[in-house]
């Protein structure tokens, strides 16, 4: 085996660990001697021991805990993300790879987050590890898409969410939305919603429609055992939203509920409402999302919200679904952005997944900013 | 091997003549004794042989005019389609299988040419060969979508194709459109050219963009040898289009161009003007198009012609190019139908097939009316 294929390893790994790590990142260690494995681990929920202490761990179950002191010194350790230096919830990792004695570390990124970002590497270099830092750095960076994002951007990964005619409308003008796409799409679109921390609407979307915006697929779907519990998204509205007759899905059970508006509301239990001064409040609003660990947000709809997250240019993620059908003129426009001067200067996504859910076409795009 | 694997053996032959046989369909036969194939042959060309007698033709290569006679006698013949009961280019095959007394006829389909609707067929069970009609019937029609379209609309089989935004758009405000979609899917779309006998534009589009609508290919991209010559499809216009300085590229090349208009025009030699005195001329137009050989068109825009086409329900095919960007408020609609009451009255098409070009995306939909 090489270099890369025990990075990648780290890499498949560190994925067990996906939904249970956010805030924190997917992290998988390979520790390595004489050309073999011999420990690894993956951090496997957020507030538990890191991947490296795992893959320690996982060395002395092998072969005892002294046989395992002999084996570590001089090992090969590969880690998609750089070993931390601080202690949060424990203690910082360089500092056990060096009282392990590794022999050589091999990190796919630096940890972007700023408290970090090289500390850990310039550690292990004091105490003379030898350190490589970049193997496998796209597939590294990808996996913690989310991560990167929080850390870089200081706000939520911001996923857009929207599902459209062939002509690209989003309803007719009546406002008739329901079952543009099909049950197989809104089912996906329901998995997409076990993925974030947060689903986020406009006022209006939320006093038109009446969403619930929870999760409702069973425990099988979602691949979780009977004792596990559903981790429902915070619902996140985009304007004044007040409990009525109309709307009161949102409000039904009491997961919880954060309101953003330029008006002040009384606080209740399950909801906070954030109230901002200026008129463009989308970037303040993100941030202060996650500070309440709100790492990642699914941005359902409806055309002016949408509008106005892809003008700010606060989006990470685009997922289209398109129906095989036509809405024709009138029916309202999934976007209403502002053309640009030509189309060369008009700014272009990356596409990444294209998948066929029966006649709807589900496609993925990355915003470049990454 | 089944009767399946012959009729999908049959099927294989058949493909072949793509391209070369419009306006005949393609057809491919088997000829089969104690469950081992003796003979098979496909109809190359249009005014060539049939499968039929290609088949025999085969078998007589094979074993040698005595031998094959006594093999074909009692042998069961599988083809995709109905063998032809009357006399065209070439004398009809019911009455070859006949001759060679053949035990059993497998038909995929019947022969939607309303002179041999089922004729073929009564003729073989006349002289008492066994026919079957129906194995792998979906997958024979489906080959021949054109000539069955042909047949049964009596117009050519035509295709849509639109390349537009994420936000469903053709065309910025100043018209400009070129380069919406990416090289890749420019590319594939004179692939598709090359695949028409006709390709129509409406008379704005052509005074605007001055296209050329010729297939830009090499022989080597189009899987063609030296010796072959590169079929340009005919230009057809809607609408009374007239040589200018502005618009000399269809008129450029000596290529066959036919304008559809309800204006009368000075004829010149490769320009055929077709006059028409109602209003909403175009099932007419088409159907003169098909008497004229026009098997299949390429609809390439713009949105009015589009939009008559899609509204008329005169389409077969819808070919979406998608490319990642956003063009915006007041950029050019790729389709301006009438909203549906409902969206569940709304014409719901098939979607076939999605391919990737770099960032576009390849959308190919069925029109239900096949």
């Amino acid at each position: 085996m090489k270099d890369l294929d025990f990075m990648a390893r780290a890499i498949e790994l560190a994925k067990r660990g996906r939904l249970k790590t956010q805030p924190n990142p997917m992290v998988g260690c390979v520790i390595v001697k004489n050309n073999k494995i011999i420990g690894e681990g993956w951090h496997k929920a957020y507030g538990e021991a890191h991947a490296e202490i795992n893959a320690i761990k996982n060395c002395k179950k092998r072969f005892g805990a002294k046989k395992a002191l002999k084996l570590i010194a001089g090992s090969d350790v590969y880690v998609n993300l750089e070993p931390c230096s601080i202690k949060q919830n424990t203690p910082p990792c360089s500092n056990a790879l060096i009282k392990y004695q590794i022999k050589r570390l091999f990190c796919g990124t630096l940890d972007p987050n700023p408290k970090i970002n090289g500390r850990g590497i310039k550690l292990l270099k004091k105490a003379e590890v030898k350190t490589s830092v970049g193997l496998l750095q796209d597939k590294c960076k990808d996996l913690n898409r989310i991560f990167f994002t929080n850390q870089k951007q200081s706000r939520p990964y911001i996923i857009l969410k929207i599902a459209q005619s062939i002509d690209g409308k989003i309803a007719l003008k009546s406002g008739e939305s329901n079952w543009i796409s099909n049950t197989k799409s809104r089912r996906d679109s329901h998995h997409i919603r076990s993925r974030v921390k947060g689903v986020l609407v406009g006022r209006r979307t939320a006093e038109q429609d009446n969403p619930s915006l929870t999760v409702r697929l069973t425990k099988k779907e979602l691949g979780l055992s009977k004792n596990d519990v559903i981790d429902q998204p915070v619902k996140i509205i985009l304007g004044n939203l007040k409990k009525s007759k109309k709307v009161n899905k949102i409000f039904s059970n009491n997961s919880k509920i954060i309101v953003g508006s330029r008006l002040s509301a009384r606080q209740s239990e399950n909801v906070e409402y954030l109230k901002y001064k200026q008129r463009n409040f989308l970037k303040e609003f993100l941030q202060d999302l996650l500070v309440r660990d709100i790492s990642s947000i699914l941005v359902e709809g409806g055309q002016k919200t949408l509008d106005a997250f892809i003008v700010n240019n606060l989006f990470d993620e685009l997922i289209l679904y398109t129906a095989p059908l036509f809405l024709g003129k009138g029916s309202k426009e999934a976007l209403t952005l502002i053309a640009p001067d030509t189309i060369s200067k008009s700014k272009k996504l990356k596409m990444v997944k294209v998948e066929r859910f029966k006649d709807d076409i589900k496609t993925t795009y990355y915003n470049g900013n990454f």
